[in-house]
């Protein structure tokens, strides 16, 4: 029995930017009131946790236990938790979901407030105070997110965690923690894409193509893909675009070719375009290449801090809508469960994604694989 | 009768970029196939009509009679015409409708492309060519808009030309050919603004004012009216604003000092704010005072040539949305005729925005007064 004590696991610790991890030995205290104690099984590494690494997250706090894109299985819960007990399978979720805010009450937002203030100081909401230590050192570790999903145990705020189906498999629904659900979300919740659609998706990495995999299963008609590495091409394909186009292949501007390219209306442009890398001159592109009158294009991609977007103010006086998206739209914990259960029932790819499995003890493999652009998603278990 | 010849009438030409307008005598041509002439009897100035005198319009093209808001009685109509037939009482829409095209048929926009390509060059689709000779000169004047309505009498496409209630004042209601429409629309289409809605209003000149008068109209609880000149704010009050400032008053940017305002839940900002300026820093404000999670800013202010709007992509990730709106988002033929019952009816305020009356031949002191930012609406009627 570990409940009501402190555990000590492996874990990963960021102790400054754009150093590689240290994989040691981390004390996780118990959970105190409101909060949750959970088991990692498998967790993935997204982009947002090579970008802090990297020391673009102008919120970004060292030492630290990043990752967030993770599964898992609760081994207590602290004073007052009712919605999941040990045992429970589990996703944690970096966008909390606490039903009472206003945010939470709105139903045009999933963006929860409520622990927002602690999980951006990388502290818990009971006493300001972390649960991590590294044994070594006896120095306290920030948490991530409200999530620290590098570690073989973390510890939560009851509103991050969403409870799934005991039979899902942890090493694959772990994606539904960010990636493909933003993906899936920002198609079917902030776009609302209608069936005969067209739209263009702007980089084809995980994002990109779970955007592509919900735009298909909307019933979009034309699917245009673009991704400066034609390696990406044949998956895309695979997952349901109909266009695929390297924006270095042309002289002219990527949205002009895209505008002619769907011009069979006389006007030309697509219903809806994503932009699934971060860079804000594709942002631009993105909206540019959206119709007249009614495209709308959708930020996904995270910039570097600092960084910012701009257009000529006819773009939108003329129709144009620009918005972005965040968790894809879904309030995590009534959400995730049903993602899981829609994967479960084949609705969308999720295991698709996974290109490696390690372990969590090679996590600097894993940045590696990503950083060399040949990964989509690599997924480490905690066993062993 | 004067149906099927050239008629000699006054008419203001702009002979060029900041220049006096010329009250001179031009011959108008009888009107083609699809195409209607109109006796214009009162006809009002907006911003458009200097922003291109001024030269800041890129398509602008000289000589032109300027002119986009006004209302008149059909004198002849070419062949084919049947929507329309002397006598009838119309406003010409510079945004056309031909309820055939793409747009048309879209229920998400109002930008009809059928007569664009011809307006957009100053000319008339039968032929490519004008229907406005200078008397003294014998030289061609380019059309503006599709409309030119600084002239006794005008041809217009019958796309651009909404019939309305004969017993509506046409001195009054011509200014529904604009900016009233425009301001109305952006609240009731383009924002579709719910009872109980927070909003921003950037600029209290007659847009700024109808969309003051929409937000009341649909109940909206809190309307903060922004504007440098506080000679507006007496109006803006009576319209229907709950809040004035001057951002000259503070030192923190005027977005920070609305959320601040309105941070009554915690979170702060608006949840529609609305740009009636067209100051592309004033863009920037507008989207960031908005509530994170659902705000949306919609700019209508045409911003001079060249200039570009700016923020963090942040922004729109974290749920705000920027578009914008032209001509209200109203379906012209189809709406104009709506609105001017809806004023009939008192619905909403239209008179109130005529702050002087002058005679067509004394327009250029309605530049004048246009210019010293005294007037809101000058109409001008063309007897005598
Ligand atoms: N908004 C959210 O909630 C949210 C959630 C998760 C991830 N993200 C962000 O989404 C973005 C994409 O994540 P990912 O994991 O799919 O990344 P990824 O690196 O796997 O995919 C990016 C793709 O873009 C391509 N690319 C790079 N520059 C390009 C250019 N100029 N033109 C065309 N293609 C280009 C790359 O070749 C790559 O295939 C990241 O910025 C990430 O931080 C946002
Ligand atoms: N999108 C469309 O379809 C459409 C239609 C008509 C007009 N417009 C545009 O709408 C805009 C407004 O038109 P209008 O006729 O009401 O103009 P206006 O000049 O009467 O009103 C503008 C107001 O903004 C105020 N102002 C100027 N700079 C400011 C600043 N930095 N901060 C705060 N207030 C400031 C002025 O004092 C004035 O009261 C113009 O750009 C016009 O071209 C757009
Ligand atoms: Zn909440
Ligand atoms: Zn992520
Ligand atoms: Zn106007
Ligand atoms: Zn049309």
């Amino acid at each position: 029995m570990t409940e009501g004590k402190p555990i000590e696991c492996v874990a990963a610790i960021a102790w400054e930017a754009e150093k590689p991890l240290d994989v040691t030995t981390v004390i996780v205290a118990p959970p105190k009131a409101g909060e949750v104690r959970i088991k990692i099984v498998a967790t993935a590494l997204c982009h947002t946790d090579s970008y802090t690494l990297d020391g673009h997250d102008p919120e970004g706090l060292f030492p630290c236990i990043l990752g967030h894109e993770a599964a898992g299985i609760v081994e207590s819960v602290g004073e007052g938790v009712t919605s999941v007990k040990p045992g429970d399978h589990v996703i944690p979720c970096y966008q909390a979901y606490c039903s009472k805010c206003p945010m939470c009450k709105s139903n045009k937002t999933n963006l929860c407030g409520a622990v927002r203030k602690w999980t951006g100081k990388g502290v818990m909401k009971a006493d300001d105070d972390v649960r991590f230590t590294h044994k070594e050192s006896g120095k306290k570790i920030y948490h991530f997110m409200g999530t620290s999903t590098f570690s073989e145990y973390t510890v939560v705020h009851e509103e991050s965690v969403a409870k799934i189906d005991e039979k899902a498999p942890l090493e694959v629904v772990c994606l539904l923690g960010c990636g493909v659900t933003t993906g899936i979300g920002a198609v079917l919740n902030t776009a609302k894409v209608e069936k005969g659609s067209t739209a263009a998706v702007f980089g084809l990495g995980t994002i990109g193509l779970a955007v592509v995999d919900a735009l298909r299963e909307a019933g979009a008609r034309r699917i245009i893909g673009v991704d400066t590495d034609e390696g990406k091409f044949p998956r895309a394909k695979e997952w349901g675009a109909t266009d695929l186009i390297n924006p270095k292949n042309y002289e002219k501007p990527i949205q002009d070719v895209i505008v002619e390219m769907t011009d069979d209306d006389g006007v030309g442009g697509v219903d809806y375009s994503f932009e699934c890398i971060g860079n804000v001159q594709v942002m631009r592109a993105a909206l540019e290449c959206c119709h007249k009158g009614w495209g709308q294009s959708i930020v996904i991609g995270v910039a570097a801090s600092g960084k910012e977007i701009s257009t000529r103010p006819f773009q939108l006086v003329t129709g144009r809508v620009w918005r972005g998206t965040a968790f894809g739209g879904y309030k995590s914990r009534v959400d995730v469960p049903k993602l899981v259960d829609g994967y479960m029932e084949g609705k969308f790819r999720v295991a698709e994604y996974i290109t490696h499995k390690l372990k969590l003890t090679e996590i600097n493999q894993a940045f590696d694989l990503l950083h060399a652009g040949k990964a989509l998603r690599v997924v480490m278990s905690t066993d062993g």
